[in-house]
């Protein structure tokens, strides 16, 4: 049968006579790309080399200054909150937030208000039957170490659309004019629920036959080698990997997977193996997708969770000096004033409020094997910014509070993760939050494996599922939330 | 295998040995109640007259009042709402809606305001093998008719938790212990985006084996009989629609279905066959689901929705007088004072606000064949009120507007449904809004199929599915609207 994929430009309309093929065509292909290690451009050592050269080749220099020298940033009347001067970009906003999740059943805090979906795209394109993704290693003031691998698109909603009509960013017309491409993923996605108020991203993919012009920085790469650089601490940033990590690669029964891994002869790592099963295996889960809609809504019907915005000024235990905002035991994470200075092959200066965490964080998921395939412990997370109340989160979860001075047993499977032994290691890395608004932020992002005699007994707020089922959460809107999806984006078929 | 599914009740886990074949047997224990008219309890004829009977035993009268008589509600200062004095049940709030969607790009109106999450549910179970709902005819103020058939439970957040140590609702201890019933559906789902202010209902079915204590005005049913009763005006409640709009029935491919009503001797009528392969078949769709969300992303992230709280004193063109809050050329909607007293074997008498709407509104979906199976016309569509900027809607939707008096060509669609032939009608009935809620409210529900001459072309806010894939996007949050749900509650397979 024909696969057909038209828009007429006049009538601004769809139709196509066949499409089931063509999606697993596209699951096919997103697949072989994340199996394969070699590219025709660069090996992924030499990617290594090569950012290290391009973050040596730029000097950023971040100095502390007061927020009263903050050029084009100022507080509101009465320090209601702190705003860019044109009402654009984003502002640091006061909310009380109430719930009956947790412990602490009412607490105030300060948040980043972005009400403007961010854009995060990735252009790829097809060389020796292989799919590559156009990647740009990208300087953020905030990063650890200035450069990591970014999406080839990251633009907010006004870029996007132009309607201010400044300076389009680099291959905006691949996305902007969808005659050149096929869109293979287009997703909404939530940010960090306790630093961010309801602010979503749009995670795009498309694909292009066009003969596309490589700008510096830029690098074609498959998704199994930039699955193998999220094995590296900071190299890969966080809009990277929360594109990647929606990614589907196709639903099957046991019996058809069992069967090709039978009469393939290129045996891979097992648990490799094991990863890709729980990716692709739809028949083998504890529970069912509407088993677990049911024990979500249960939950969400459970808690409360209650946010009015109250005045920075007012927020109880948290002070504003002149340098920052922060509470009064330096807990959680600080509001600073910066001056940015990037040099490069040009010189960059400009002033912007970065959010500084007060320590680094751990996020961790446990897997274990049941029914013969890998199952993943997801725990159901109250977040104050979280669109709808609540997200499927990693098993263990610490960014605010200091996972080092958790007293023990106080979180569920922390100590099962602190203890681990090294052959149940499956990734242990350092991650980087997104620079542009993180001052130096990373979290360790780990992937345990644990034996049979692990308890499949859990508290009620958690939930075994496979990889496939989580890939199913991922397409639709705020299930899954970013923590979750950085760890998944890291997980190798290689 | 075995399966298995245990609460323990000291230690709040679950867990479960093998679940997909449990799954499937829960979805063909739906589909054979659904294809079942003959109940061991009671015919379809009988229910209706037993409904007659009912409605003549019972006598409602509403008393339009005045809003300062209207005890235990109030406004407050300055008109800005108007709410119950105990702060609980709902309040009538003002808002100014912006948004680059439709012709309006702001405006101001009242809404219903409601942030208490409705509890909807229905018991179940199997009698001679088939899967039989507790349903009850259950008066409401508002509707046309009197009684309509509604769910077993209807309840408030607070009912169901027994905060307040009220009297407990009729078979309540079914949904909050779970040890005496197993849960088949439990979702979130959003009420009408027009009229609600980010308002969802939980809805749930559960099955029992234990013997149920049949109350007066309950009554069991096949599924295939609630089915049959919606195809007649105004006998089956909106939660009732809502919540069997839910129910899965697998997902199959087309061999299988095709293999299997190949054998099958029971020919059903073309109509119901092509509904029931439409909402069985996996592998027909014109779009697969991957595809449907990155449409349905771009549309979100195309459109705004800014609603902000006002005044209801202040709301433009909008008056609040001694009797009614209403537009001041009557179009929309009015909120009304009313007293009313129920007489049935006792006598309950009460005040409340009641929405009136300015006329009959109409709701239609389109289908035609594509691929050999049925496709649904949906539409993208914004309204006030929705939590997420857009719902997946009728093809056509008119209840706010005045269908009647629209100008030809001005809405899509609108002339085909109201032009259709009557060989082509699927159904055609009037369906009540929430009796608790709106006065009189009934809208036309409309089904028609096109034939192969109907152009696919259709504008980029609009695109065709299956019934499968429908049900696919039901089982997520706020992704259905209600008036979508509602007409696909009404659909037969017998």
């Amino acid at each position: 049968m024909v696969l057909k994929y038209q828009r007429h430009k006049n009538s601004s309309v769809i139709y196509k006579t066949e499409i089931m093929n063509e999606n697993i065509k596209k699951n096919l292909s997103f697949l072989k790309s994340a199996l394969t290690e070699e590219s025709s451009f660069i090996s992924t050592a030499e990617v290594i080399n090569w950012l290290k050269e391009r973050n040596e080749a730029v000097n950023v220099k971040i100095t502390k200054i007061k927020f009263k020298d903050l050029i084009g940033w100022s507080f509101s009347e009465g320090q209601f909150n702190l705003k860019h001067n044109s009402g654009k970009f984003f502002s640091i906003d006061g909310i009380k937030v109430k719930t009956n999740y947790g412990n602490l059943s009412e607490w105030e805090q300060p948040i980043i208000n972005q009400p403007e979906i961010g854009y995060l795209g990735f252009i790829t394109k097809e060389f020796d039957g292989i799919l590559h993704f156009l990647v740009q290693a990208k300087i953020e003031p905030g990063n650890v170490n200035n450069v990591q691998l970014s999406p080839t698109l990251q633009a907010t909603r006004s870029n996007y659309t132009q309607v201010h009509n400044g300076k389009a960013p680099r291959y905006l017309e691949y996305f902007r004019d969808r005659n050149r491409c096929t869109v293979l993923l287009d997703q909404l996605q939530s940010e960090q629920g306790a630093r961010f108020l309801h602010k979503r991203n749009r995670n795009i993919i498309v694909q292009t036959e066009e003969n596309v012009e490589i700008h510096d920085d830029f690098i074609w790469l498959t998704l199994g080698q930039i699955k193998k650089l999220i094995q590296y601490d900071n190299l890969v940033n966080m809009d990277t990997r929360t594109v990647i990590s929606g990614i589907p690669f196709g639903s099957f029964t046991s019996s058809t997977i069992d069967f090709f891994r039978a009469i393939d002869k290129n045996r891979i790592s097992p648990t490799a193996e094991a990863m890709l099963e729980s990716a692709l295996k739809n028949d083998k889960a504890l529970m069912s997708i509407d088993e677990i809609i049911a024990w979500f809504t249960n939950l969400k019907c459970k808690f409360d969770l209650n946010v009015s915005k109250m005045s920075l000024a007012d927020i109880n235990d948290w002070i504003i000096d002149d340098y920052e905002i922060r509470h009064k035991d330096n807990k959680f994470f600080k509001v600073i004033a910066t001056e940015v200075e990037i040099s490069n092959r040009e010189v960059a200066k400009w002033m912007q409020p970065l959010v500084q965490p007060a320590q680094e964080g751990l996020i961790a998921f446990i897997v274990k094997k049941i029914n013969g395939v890998y199952h993943f412990l997801i725990q159901a997370k109250l977040e104050s910014g979280n669109f709808d109340v609540l997200e499927m989160a990693p098993t263990v979860q610490c960014l605010t509070g200091n996972y080092r001075q958790t007293a023990e047993g106080a979180l569920p499977f922390l100590k099962t993760v602190l203890n681990v032994q090294n052959e149940d290691i499956i990734f242990d890395t350092l991650q980087s939050e997104e620079g542009g608004r993180f001052y130096q932020e990373q979290n360790r992002n780990l992937l345990i494996k644990v034996n049979d005699d692990f308890n499949e007994s859990i508290p009620s707020d958690y939930c075994w599922m496979t990889l496939n089922q989580l890939h199913s959460f991922l397409k639709y809107n705020n299930y899954l939330n970013i923590q979750a999806r950085s760890l998944i984006s890291a997980i190798s078929f290689i």
